[in-house]
């Protein structure tokens, strides 16, 4: 694990390899990574990764959000001493940044979410496991050895599943439960529809039904003797457009670990988050994946943030730079997860892509914050922002 | 026809066919729809559909409009229960969608509106017949069947053939009439006239003249023996640009068919609708083809319903996605008409390829309301929404 | 002539030459029109007459101006019977639309300023000749027979060269005198630049003045003999950066024709003309040919129409289509100029393709109108539009 | 050197080459300089001098921010007699324009600073000379001669370095320090790091480090004997993250050098900079080079500028176009430095490409300014502006 002042070493460690004659391998900027995952990846696992709802549009607005800010940078600041640690909901973190729950890794790459675990272990950035995922929450367990790790619940229509879920999680090492609220059934993402491709029926990104003891009693014949019918048992268990607020009360008895909402767009829904106890929130527009034609999450931010109160409030969706996460957190964001940064790194370069990724974001985040004249988080608040004019 | 609650369900549809090894055969996205159609119409019918009027600024704007508005999904609500039917001027409609008049099919496809009318029947979608089409409104309403279908009328400067047309739409079983505004004459389009091509002058898209009694006594010789003779008659009856609101009086006595006005723009239109005794408004720049320049329909809606108290509002030109619908509906509008969107279905796929676009767009329409949290589109409104900053 | 209701007319000639398997040769579409002007002319010509200053940035700001302003058409009006006449200081125009002055028309086509006076002529619209052309007035306005016609002035720095040239124009029956402000001397322009290529310099556009007494009285040898000093004395005569407000006296006594000031963007030069005793002003940068960052001609409009009380104001600068040119009269312009379109239509059609840009823009002009309710030209003002959102 | 009225006459220069068959070798826009400097230069060095931090957004808001602003010319004023001298800090200027620190010219041309040097000197343009330079000060203070020319100090981490540095300056005619705050430590810069190239860890950049007594005094062994050894110091004494408002008193005390803070962009630091006694400051984000989503510089100006008080205040990064630097006097600079554009210049060219860009510039500049009709730069004010709608 690196230490907390050695992000920006990464830097150095680039350009000294280039004297040695050693340059990248892996692609620096956002664009050429997403350009290098397009040449590498299956066009099917590609467009699952890149793609969004409808036409796009939310996705292309998340970005955009961001360019409606600018920092102002300050000077002659002493930024040696830089310090990005922070703590939410008990778990101590480097840097404020996680990486967000994207599920089906394995078609990005032969070790999915086990390369993510252990990239981001190596690095103690907390890693928001899927449900979806292609391996289990125990396998990922065991990757990440004592890496940081959430789990994300797509809370199924089966309250046997949900609860064997939320217990298998407490005992994996899981410490908290992050629920995915905008997804209770998939959204109309037509670069998915245009190949007919969802990979959850051909058995990828269901392991954790397919280990589940509560799963599989339910199950006529064993997953490996019977493909076809436990797909279609998780197709009958998968969407729970039923899910409501009232339902929460069962899962936060069920559990003492922290539960945060993710996808709380309207401030209205984060007031109703505080009256359930749960514990967080996440900003999240599911990457432009859910609603087209969805608020941008910097754009919801600052309404949610003021809404959740004591609440702490997370942001994913368009992040892509150090500055993107320093304007996140000036608006009121604790910290910021990124998704497809990390499965495109995955995707070009396994564990070791992963890890580039995660080492550049952190670098550029450092530096970022350092050349503003700024070296703790608690440093950076609406005061440092300008509205674009 | 689909019950109301399975419009997603053609999302599955596309999905399982994949693991049977069958894909799409036709475009998802509107891009790529209209690349598709590109390919596979003539120019002249394609310029003709996706041209507009001058420099075909208002054509964009009328998709730029969507732009400017956001949905703000809210989580946790029970959306299992969908109902997306509306009833509009006592004709009930299984979702706010309708498909525009649209003439001269018959460029686009060999079955023209025959097609149309079947694929929109099939779905119980209401299909609005273009006095211009290639066919007869009497075949098409034979198509058609219980398909509900209302007659766009172009009001001819003769006064017999508008009251024949009127009298055989009532026995046709049309239900209401939809008089377009906005075309005293035709624009200036400078891709139909780049090629001189306008479809009518060869004999198509008049079909509903050719075949009406009052037109033909009009002639010296019968059409199919001086065609050339048909056309010029048609030429000297088409435009009207004498009719004034004055002319609706006799409209409305001639027929007890709701009357709807088409290319309302302006606040005090709407008003001076609501004098005549019309029915219905539908807020449209006909798809950009006829003022470059003009207001878009979006941008125009909400002063619109605000002047036309209880008249249901319309609207068309510019919608594309389930969320452009949800926001005209959050605006105000009762219901959308779509046009180039299931022309080019029917072009590069015929009457298959308008079911597979209508079915497209009322599972990602039903899609985005549930991930939304709305299940009626009583709870659509302005509250829904926020202006893109 | 064209009769006063005719102009939409040319759409119908054009469709029915369709029947008779005429197209036509000619670009409909701006876009269109550039793109063969770009084919068919020499780099240098196209590069004068497309080029603007600097980096072109008000060039492009006078076209995105008009995008600022949307139409909102009005519907049932009985258009049937337009007038487009007007009547600016005593000139009788069948149209709000007069051609702009544009020097050296002879490296565009063979017959410069010559076929764009018989095209204008033909259609009954002004034509306001360049100092700067390449056919000297007298013989222009031979061309131009019973045509409108007004002088532009690029005023030398030698007082009799100025007198001189507006007794011609008045004994050659130009109606009024446009002295163009903006060019004190020419501006950076990168594509002329960049070639080398100052037409003068050749010898091409300054007929008027080799054909001038006065200026040939100032030559040691006639310019046949000598024309290398004949450039060098334009040279030494053409810039005029000392002219000021006071000078405007001497010309306003010199002559009892109309005076127009061209390049008036600021309201204070409005007020000031007032002062001065000229009867009219032209809002104009040069087509973003002076000063690159200047503001966009329709931006610039509402305030000097304002300053200028009775005067009458007219514009030009990134016109391009009808609804343009109703956009300006909207805000306050009597007529506009058009430029780039006709020497366009000049390079790729000589005569012919002048009239042709001409008819085109009137018939679109003719059609925006009478499809927005309107049929005079008093009935346009700032209630039409609104601005874009 | 030029005098002070013949900036606008490399026009002419142009022009008339023209006539005898000689066009200019080198681009005149901005957009054709870039493309041939990425043609002749190495991709390394042209990656080096063209890109910036991060996204590179504010690279591109940099110019965007001169988007927002329009001039708004006023007509018939005598600009005959232009005069576009200032002084800033006791240095006469013929124009309110600098040449920009940039590091490392060697790359960018065999002759770097001195080619630069030259250019500048033969035009009376003040050069700023980065610390960073492939040549020492001394070397290039020979070059200029009598050039105006002020030294760019990154302030080294060893305090008797930055003192000889100072002392450097001063014997070396140097007239003002510039002291670079936004550099504590080098950004994260994609395409440098894509290629793992930091010119500087090849022992370019750190002649000014290299030829220094007290630099020298640390080394173990002469650069010669062990470049590597030297490279290695240089790591360790460049950077200097510890650097505060403080030590300001120290370099205070050290010169009686004009000193001027280059990076201020908030407010609050330009009245931290009164205090410390320094006597100007340049608004800079080092051409989009640091803080990636910082703000544009001329979005910064008019707030700096108000803050500053007495202090002059002076703005690079963006500056392409005459209008341009217009617009930074307009909202309160008293001078813009330019830097891409020289060293684009260099790199095509030499020192003739440097001297080319540079009267380019000065010509545009002059020529906008008079036909604005503004020929002292005391006339230019905020008056002169209007915001883009």
């Amino acid at each position: 694990m690196e230490g907390r002042l050695d992000f920006s070493g990464y830097q150095n460690e680039i350009y000294l390899g280039g004297l040695g004659g050693e340059k990248p391998g892996l692609p620096i900027s956002y664009a050429d990574l997403e350009a290098k995952a397009r040449e590498v990846m299956t066009p099917e696992a590609f467009g699952y990764v890149a793609g969004g709802a409808g036409s796009e549009d939310t996705m292309r607005q998340n970005l955009e959000a961001f360019r409606r800010w600018r920092i102002v940078p300050r000077m002659l600041r002493d930024v040696s001493d830089r310090d990005l640690s922070t703590e939410i909901l008990g778990l101590a973190m480097p840097a404020p940044v996680m990486l967000a729950p994207v599920g089906v890794l394995g078609i990005v790459h032969g070790d999915g979410e086990l390369a993510v675990a252990r990239a981001a272990s190596s690095l103690g950035i907390p890693f928001v496991l899927s449900t979806a995922a292609s391996n289990t929450m125990e396998a990922v367990a065991e990757a990440a050895g004592v890496g940081p790790r959430w789990f994300q619940l797509y809370w199924p229509n089966d309250q046997e599943i949900a609860a064997s879920f939320v217990s298998r999680a407490e005992d994996a090492g899981y410490s908290a439960i992050v629920v995915t609220l905008d997804v209770p059934q998939l959204a109309w993402r037509p670069r998915d529809l245009q190949g007919a491709f969802l990979p959850f029926l051909t058995g990828e990104g269901i392991a954790n039904y397919l280990g589940d003891p509560a799963f599989r009693a339910q199950l006529d014949e064993p997953p490996d003797e019977n493909p076809t019918g436990a797909v279609l048992k998780w197709v009958s268990v998968f969407p729970h457009p039923t899910l409501t607020w009232e339902r929460l009360s069962w899962l936060r008895e069920r559990t003492s670990l922290p539960i945060l909402l993710k996808g709380v767009l309207h401030p209205d829904d984060a007031r109703a988050a505080i009256e359930t106890g749960v514990n967080g929130i996440i900003v999240s527009n599911h990457g432009g994946r859910q609603v087209d034609g969805a608020i941008a999450t910097l754009d919801a931010l600052p309404a949610v943030v003021e809404a959740a109160g004591d609440l702490p409030v997370l942001l994913d969706s368009g992040v892509r730079t150090g500055a993107d996460a320093v304007k996140a957190i000036a608006l009121g964001a604790r910290a910021v997860l990124l998704g497809r940064p990390y499965a495109f790194g995955l995707g070009v370069g396994g564990e070791d892509g992963v890890r580039h990724v995660l080492r550049s974001f952190l670098a550029e985040l450092e530096l970022t914050m350092a050349l503003s004249g700024l070296t703790r988080l608690s440093e950076i608040d609406r005061s440092i922002l300008e509205p674009s004019p």
